[in-house]
């Protein structure tokens, strides 16, 4: 099953690598990681998607919170969280095509933010169906590049 | 000086561990790294922000290459590359103000992705002078909390 987990951490010097660490050994794949400072420059928040069961990761969590510099671990159930991932996408462009690949990035409200003679890199953000949508479209003109963040998510209301 | 590395890594549990624990060892805190899935199922890309000087990060790149399941790692200069990030807010807000929010969300081509009683989502994307901008207005009204998924980059052209 999977789980999207938001863990509030000091923002020091190795605590990605022991929360990391912790995964790793457990043997569980992280599908999604991304780490970025929050309104408290102190703090750091790390977004994790993994697959695993919900006894295992339970254990996982247990140890989560041992380790000093974890403040707080969020399990979000679907509904409970809105989740946003962005995705750059470089595909190949020619003069003849292109026309085409804008309408598809307009259809996804997606942004055009480089063009080249040979390509465009497109800037898409939504959930994960939204973003597998325009992959499946875009990958018919070939899908040079693609670099995705990785989900975030906040608890609604 | 600011660095944005790109490191293309087999998609095998345990490379993240690995790759965490060569910057930790070294004593680099990374502001933002951002892990996800590339076109190919196999590999991921991380996206690394991170503050070093020239030698030492050197050094790291060095024994990054070493790791087998590292694949490529690109170091990109201002202007090789395109960057974006996204970031969710979750602002303070009443039936009074919610209307000025709305207001500098769509300044900023920014989306309103939840409302509730008290509080709004906001969605935005951008470089790091953008989300900054928007984060200095929200300010006003009360950020109560911030996900943001670190930067993710493509090389132009």
């Amino acid at each position: 099953m999977k789980h999207l987990l938001s863990v509030f951490v000091e923002n020091k010097a190795g605590v990605l690598a022991r929360v990391a660490g912790l995964f790793s050994r457990r043997g569980f794949n992280i599908d999604s990681l991304a780490v970025g400072q929050t309104h408290d420059k102190n703090f750091s928040r790390m977004t994790i998607v993994l697959d695993a069961e919900e006894h295992s990761l339970e254990q996982v969590t247990k140890q989560l919170h041992k380790l000093v510099n974890v403040v707080k671990i969020s399990d979000f159930k679907q509904g409970e969280a809105v989740n946003r991932e962005l995705v750059l996408f470089k595909v190949k462009a020619n003069a003849k095509n292109r026309a085409h690949i804008l309408e598809v990035a307009d259809i996804f409200r997606a942004k055009i933010i480089d063009v080249s003679k040979n390509n465009v890199i497109i800037e898409v953000t939504g959930t994960e169906s939204k973003i597998s949508g325009i992959e499946d479209l875009l990958n018919q003109y070939g899908i040079l590049e693609l670099a995705r963040t990785g989900k975030v998510a906040l608890s609604r209301g």
